[in-house]
């Protein structure tokens, strides 16, 4: 077993979710590397102490500088608000630490593209936590849609819908609030959740080409957490497109933080000539499935339970009915970036892929002002 | 076109029921007859002059006996209360007439053999309204089975929820009210509710050869509206029986008035070596099923949106994805009924089927008062 | 009971659906005017005979203009394919007949706006078959944001989702399929279903303002039924547009015939801040709803089933928990309108408000060609 | 933090959940005692240290007599077959160890009584792994009850419906099998699966008094894995039975491993006057609750997502809207037994409460073996 010492830096909502999926790996998985606490880094060395303490990292940096140049760090976790990545990263490329980057990659393309270029430069093992991919469900998806069991896909349609700033006196900005804030997060649901809805609809339909899109913010100004002034707000409190795939196939994309009782509601459906699937992250276990071909009298959405043996990555768990949860997708993901190890086939996305995603969202921004169809200028 | 001309004794919520499908038939079925509404029958004058205005019967009698031997009748329909269906269908039957009778048949199995033996002596065509199996979604459920598709089956588990008489003060007795008196209605949920989920298990299923059951009266005593004077309850409120079938099979079955939440949630389930199926009446226009064969990454529980062309009954009336309702269940059982008499192959259940149903719901109130197993006697 | 004698023009699926209506209307609705099904009008003689054989009409013509300034006819439902809507209507009009069209109004406003013009200076009562606003569940909606519980909305979303022409062989044109001849229906989707969302739309969340679409034809030639030859398809096969309402709010349509496992997925959701609702037409006894208030360890969506004699139209069938299915909508409907004429409170849509939505949809076919937001003109 | 360490006997299924446990429950829970794996107990020397190298106990041991003695453990957690159960348990008392059992505590109540005398005589710490009581979920049902939101009960039903063993071929007996083994479970699903269901109703509904029931054994021969032979089942393949509870309401129960299309359907529902709840496991994020107060026409069943902070245990984890999984159930009850270790209030279910449901076992069967009512002798 070959140790992989991990260094943290950030100690928010993410890295607990990571730091769960690294103590875990080596009970669920048959992999030669076994993940080890390294360090978190802060700059609130309290906070970072409280987090080390509880999680069990063996130290503790203030200057993320230090610990991407350190020794006894082999990969370098970023889980920091957006604007932070890619200093982090490319100096953790520079100091040949694989990484692994919290998703978006970036605020922005342009930002990313130096991320792309230095890991590549580097040659360093990297990926985006775009987790959802190994959810079960999601991954026995793209598993259908590889078997051809959709042919010529017509759909793709996909929401990621939250209810928590509904409430004008929600602040923004400062530790946990800084995705409300747009310096920080570069853009709001546009980056934090229709990312994730993009990196989907990309693995499982191809390239996205063009886009027409329609932002609003609901709240126009709240106070800040850390001038404690009323400010303006300057995320995208809602985001709407409708696109064309590479594939001759329409995408609607719908995300927002002010739906009204959904608190997670991230869903996709696919259809094709040949049937169609959904998905919906709240009832993250089942994957409904129409198949067309076959006697027409019995023909029904099927809603597979996606807890057997034969279902991607639950032979790793439990027995069939026996459902996993949000945090087992971290695990998966980290799961397959070690076997990519291993095996040197990387996992994916990597920085690269990712770059993809983030060129369809600044796409998507700019339509959004302009009120024009724009070009993603994804690679086909 | 061939007239038959109906003569409707009763006029509640069942006469309401079966006038719409008289009126409705020949605007979707492609039989020879035309039903004509001739005569409605009930003591009380004026409301059946209501009645008859209503639903455009030409004439009233408030003598059943009249309306039985009445020459410009074809068929008599029985809507009353449980407690006079045998004495106007012998008469019925004396005179020639087809009956069309409301389930149960009658209160008891003795009450209801006499019946039996006058339809079949008399040689008229006779059915009774269980009128569930011509849920377009249970006739496909009969034909999934006898296609083979379950297989050896294992398990069937009913139940027939309703929670209208959990406040002490719902009277019992009296016209809209007459299912809470034991003397006119035989028994509480076992012959109101208890009776449908029998009919669609033997139907399903087959012969149900042993049970043993419980009932419960939450209850004690209600006021009567006849009497206006507080009285005990002697009907059963709740009532629950496990059971053998003849093919090897355990029966599960529920009835309430006192499931808070449930109105008329009349649910069946049917396990089988190759597959399930299960139903629900507050969503009718669903059948689920589960098939085993075939790949088992894709396996799951079908929603069947049972509203094809292809499906039972459902080429009578719109397009797919469209659906019917509660009364059209009545409609298609008389257009079994006609095209039985049109074709000389008698719809099912007639007054002998019907007879099976009454055993399996004296043993489980017999069953109920001893404690012990008992045997039905419902012919293999 | 006054007569109401009805003159149909058309005998498809919907001469059925409104044949049904007026033939069921007194049986179920107190109300004082009993339609009497006069004439039906149809240029193929035999196939208007046996229609009106089936449905119980007197005679038969087979030129309309007869049929529209014939003197026993109170009201002229026209249920021909939209490109005689106009005439029909005009001519009807001037001859001081009632209209029941069926929808949308016309292929266009600028088509429709004679029409409105006509029923106007005629006076006439007059109604658009937007029949979904009278599901039940659909009215129960209204009824709750009526009642302001959800507040203020921020987001509405609509599709319409079918899959009946994903086989290229299906051809275009002709009696049964002039849905797919661009001539006959001005336009695909968008008149076809989307008019209908649309419509559904703007009477629960006002006005909508502004519009960027998509449309697609992904199946580019049909067979036309009438030349027999492979010709251009000029409707939309599907059409998908982003919305503003005047109250702010952001609104999200999709419509296909494209979506495989969808037979008439018509859906709709609105969140606002006190809640949301939402409805699926293929189970349409149901409508979802999520209240804010009250404890937040017991908030859930509750799926009201819409069954109860208190809710919308419920108290005229049967009794709670017994489904009602898609032909009532009509029943409803033509029950509102001839309370309309009790009453002196016209029903809606009449061709007026029906007129908006012919407006939302020229806006959307309109941005589908241009690719960018386009003003509706929706009167506020 | 203190210490507690673990030593472990058994090494399968419910070792690894049980392991999983114990190595998280500091990175989640706020307590004071932090377990050590110990050592882990195996018959078979090479699967123990397999296990123990896998979730990292520091040492094997193959006799659990050493094991339980030993000076370095603190509580003893037994994971074998069922009939090895007692024994071992009333050695760990003896040597003043915390036990915590995995269910049913044992094959009969007869042998579950001396266990229950022997931790309560040695003043030991003890526990019975009923772990779906900390389903968030059901302990949300446990509180709604508790805050009197249901009233009087009328009806409690629960199913544990699995499909694993319809095929004939499937062995007895051995390693991964002994729950087919009569000798090593006691018996099949009563023990395995209905002890689950019967522990939570009563948990939520108090004593079960009296029963009848009904088993079969569908498969009546195997052949048993050690032996090699075809010989005689011994087990119940399912078992049905129906209840009195002492507060007066009925129960009804069921069990199979032959429902197919059922991988761990554990589902309950409790019925009130005030209100009714409903859970099913393979969706175990969700908790329907019906409340009848309140307007009428909003009434409906609440679909609860049991995943906000407020809910139960789920502070602990992520945020609104995802879930957590199955093992959370085992960390859930290891983080009561340990907070019980804590505050002195024990954590139920101890062997004491966990008898209550043996007897009730034992009912059932005798029930099923004689056909007649069997008073359960539960504590009232």
């Amino acid at each position: 077993m070959k140790e992989l010492r991990i260094g943290m830096v950030g100690y928010g909502f993410m890295g607990r979710a990571h730091s769960n999926a690294y103590k875990r790996l080596t009970d669920f998985f048959p992999v030669r590397h076994k993940p080890v606490l390294k360090a978190v880094c802060a700059r609130d060395a309290a906070k970072a102490k409280a987090f080390a303490d509880n999680w069990g990292y063996e130290r503790v940096e203030t200057d993320w500088r230090k610990l991407v140049s350190a020794g006894d760090i082999d990969a370098v976790d970023i889980c920091t608000p957006n604007d932070l990545h890619q200093e982090i990263a490319i100096a953790a490329a520079k100091a040949g630490k694989m990484i692994l980057c919290e998703k978006p990659l970036a605020r922005t393309a342009a930002e990313a593209e130096p991320m792309v270029k230095a890991v590549e430069e580097a040659k360093v093992p990297n990926m985006v936590w775009y987790n959802y991919r190994r959810v079960p469900a999601i991954s026995l998806a793209k598993q259908l849609i590889d078997e051809g069991r959709l042919g010529r896909t017509f759909h793709f349609r996909a929401n990621f819908l939250q209810d928590w700033t509904i409430a004008p006196d929600v602040p923004q900005g400062g530790a946990a609030l800084w995705r409300l804030d747009a310096k920080a997060a570069g853009s709001g649901v546009t980056g934090d959740l229709l990312a994730h809805n993009i990196d989907t609809a990309m693995w499982l339909n191809g390239p996205i080409t063009r886009v027409t899109a329609k932002t609003e913010t609901f709240v126009k100004e709240r106070m800040h957490n850390l001038t404690g002034k009323v400010e303006p707000v300057g995320i995208d409190d809602a985001c709407l497109f409708i696109c064309e795939f590479a594939n001759g196939s329409l995408g609607l994309f719908e995300s927002t933080r002010y739906a009204r009782g959904h608190k997670a509601l991230k869903t996709f459906e696919v259809n094709g000539a040949g049937g169609s699937v959904r998905f919906d992250l709240e009832e993250m276990e089942y994957l409904d499935y129409f198949e067309y071909k076959g006697e027409s009298h019995v023909r029904g959405w099927r809603r597979i339970h996606v807890t057997n043996g034969e279902h991607p990555y639950m032979n790793r768990y439990w027995v069939p009915g026996l459902v996993i949860g949000y945090e087992h997708s971290f695990l998966n993901a980290l799961a397959d970036f070690v076997t990519g190890l291993e095996t040197g086939t990387p996992a994916q996305p990597d920085f690269r892929n990712a770059l993809q995603t983030q060129k369809v969202c600044d796409a998507v921004l700019e339509s959004a002002r302009t009120g024009a169809w724009v070009a993603t200028g994804v690679a086909l």
